[in-house]
């Protein structure tokens, strides 16, 4: 493979990307695509289209997920799979999830027109209810493969209306057969956009993903006491909010003293909520993240002990919940270095750097060695209808996959 | 007057206030007397009895307001008011407004039994929805009458069900004629809970009322960007809740520069307020209360520059909205002395102190010369089935009204 550095055709893969651009359309440019939805069933015949006009072997199985496997030469042999999801949220863009898949499609296609034997096989894979949008919790299809969830949960999670996982995939007629699940696979390699600033900010086209960060989710009360606004002198107050400010402000400041820690209270309600009255109670969520997973819980160890230093001052009631929690997930080395060896090749611009969010890849993790190939969002806009890759970015984050897929996959 | 010092009749007092805490129970000690209401109604009537068993001359004035007229030596002279509101919270106390009324019904029938023959007509008073929690806002009935409020507005106001003021008066036959309403009067004195801890915790018996502070309300909104938790950098965040926590702590360390300045941040809403996206927009309110209306309005401005400081560094969007105001009122020099007389007479422990809440009094003093005695309330505690106010100090509070209204209606 030293002697051919094949590249993805550009016009091919921006047309294919156009085509699912109109399937569920948002509105104000975006898509609007969830999960087992009809537009998602448009979406999937079309995909199923296109991996037989390939010649796959195509393959739905009990969760949904769509299968195209092309042959390596090692009949029995494990697969390298590709690909991503084609579910979007309801005001979702045109390329989280959907690149991952349509760049693995435009993969096939270079390697079919260029008759290039694999040692191993490829398989492409569309994973069912990534976003989560529609089915909670998110990568349904991902973890229901890798056994992070059971086939009773995953089919007992209903919609908004009612509606099961199960029916839903009856309804769109896209309910397989357990024996078509993916097993069997020797690498997963996922291509997205980053849902983050840092590539653009840094001017940077590829992302050599480490892993996925680990997150910790916890809920705060904090109980002071009730009162009236007006008659209530300042130093006979208990309140919950002065508290909780306080609380916040340490939450915040800690993320200067450990490096690349995260911390958001993206959530908070204040109880009574009344103009003139003195909050009774506060409570608030705290998401923090890292990738060293001591680093993550001695964070929060230290976090303890300043709240309730805080809630003792304050002369408030304390308490914090573990609410979830995940450990992070570390790619597999072999996948990290053929992506740093492709963009080198290639001479494209890359930075290391960890997903915040969780991807398919991260279930996938557990059963393969499995990596990510991250390209620029604007802004690090993503879940939202102005999300947008540019077709630059776009075809050399599908050069390093087919270069990726090559090398892992074996080439003569 | 020197020669006698009346006082009231406790065990008869305690008796028409257990009478009063049978109709409209709550169901946990407390009463459910909306304005009226039918309990209201069954309330009225039976203050409408013990007003003529007295041998008042009972009006009802077009807001449903009820009074009482005791006639004095100077037949046109102007009256001593005296009084308070009958109706309730919905899961209010026995006391709050209720003590003012039936300790003004105690002095009517001390004065009776003892024949006691005053210069002035002295003018027992219910004043309609001074709670205001069926027909928002509070204190209708007096502001009726004092014209802060125009019959056409007050009219019109309409409960949760739809039901207007004026349909509710006459579902319970209690609207009166316009020309019923008090007229004519020299003084308004109320006796009433303090609705907050200062007297309890002190251990003074009675509170001389200096007035009733002035209030600003304000909201703040703060505007950040809305991100995912995930993959933002910290530095790279316009987190609206962190700057708008800093600005919390800046409104209530603000209370310690200026004396006696009351600050209360009460609701408060975070937007999108998810877990895992950082907040993008934050509003929450500030109560601002001082007696010196120049100190409260200095306030103010250091806050503005402050918070302005807060968010120029936060880089974050600030609009400060002014939703509400009211000037302090204060009571009349020749009340607040002749309360102090009494106090001073009966050998009671006081404190002068300045009302949290609005009461009646506030709009009577725009048209006489007011006053308030405050009783203390266990543990401040108001506006709640728990409130109470023990029987010593309900005596003694009804004494010094007693004292109070002898010596401002003039006995020979």
């Amino acid at each position: 493979m030293e002697k051919t550095l094949l590249k993805v055709n550009r016009e091919r893969l921006l047309e294919t990307i156009k085509v699912s651009s109109s399937i569920g359309p948002s509105g104000n440019g975006g898509l609007n695509r969830l999960a087992l939805s009809e537009a998602d069933k448009n979406m999937r015949d079309i995909f199923v289209d296109w991996l037989k006009e390939e010649g796959l072997e195509v393959r739905i199985d009990d969760f949904g997920n769509i299968y195209g496997k092309r042959k390596g030469k090692l009949e029995d042999g494990p697969s390298v799979a590709i690909g991503s999801h084609l579910d979007t949220q309801p005001c979702g863009g045109k390329y989280d999830g959907i690149l991952g898949v349509l760049s693995a499609l435009e993969v096939i296609r270079i390697l079919n027109e260029n008759d290039i034997e694999t040692e191993y096989p490829v398989e492409i894979v569309n994973f069912t209810n990534e976003e989560g949008a529609r089915f909670a919790p998110p990568m349904l299809g991902s973890g229901g493969i890798t056994g992070d969830f059971t086939k009773d949960y995953i089919y007992g999670i209903k919609d908004a209306e009612g509606i099961s996982f199960e029916q839903a995939l009856t309804d769109i007629d896209y309910l397989g057969d357990s024996k078509n699940r993916l097993t069997n696979v020797k690498n997963f390699i996922e291509l997205h956009i980053e849902q983050g600033p840092i590539l653009h900010d840094k001017e940077k086209t590829i992302g050599v993903v480490q892993g996925i960060q680990g997150i910790d989710w916890f809920t705060v009360k904090v109980t002071g006491k009730t009162n009236h606004a007006g008659p209530t002198p300042m130093e006979n107050r208990k309140d919950a909010l002065v508290a909780a400010s306080k609380m916040i402000l340490k939450v915040n400041e800690i993320t200067d003293e450990i490096k690349g820690l995260k911390t958001t209270i993206g959530k908070m309600d204040v109880r009574p909520n009344v103009t003139n009255v003195i909050p009774g109670e506060v409570e608030f969520t705290i998401d923090i993240r890292h990738e060293d997973n001591e680093l993550r819980s001695h964070a929060f160890e230290r976090l303890k002990e300043q709240l309730s230093a805080i809630a003792l001052m304050s002369e408030v009631e304390l308490t914090i919940t573990t609410d979830w929690n995940t450990e992070t997930t570390l790619f597999a080395p072999a996948v990290k270095d053929a992506i740093q060896e492709a963009v080198d090749k290639f001479g494209y611009s890359s930075l290391e750097l960890f997903s915040g969010p969780g991807h398919d890849a991260k279930y996938m993790a557990g059963v393969a060695d499995s990596g990510m190939i991250f390209v620029p969002s604007i802004d690090g806009i993503s879940h939202n209808e102005e999300e947008l890759t540019l077709d630059d970015d776009i075809e050399k984050g599908a050069n390093v996959l087919l270069y990726v897929v090559q090398k892992l996959a074996g080439t003569k």
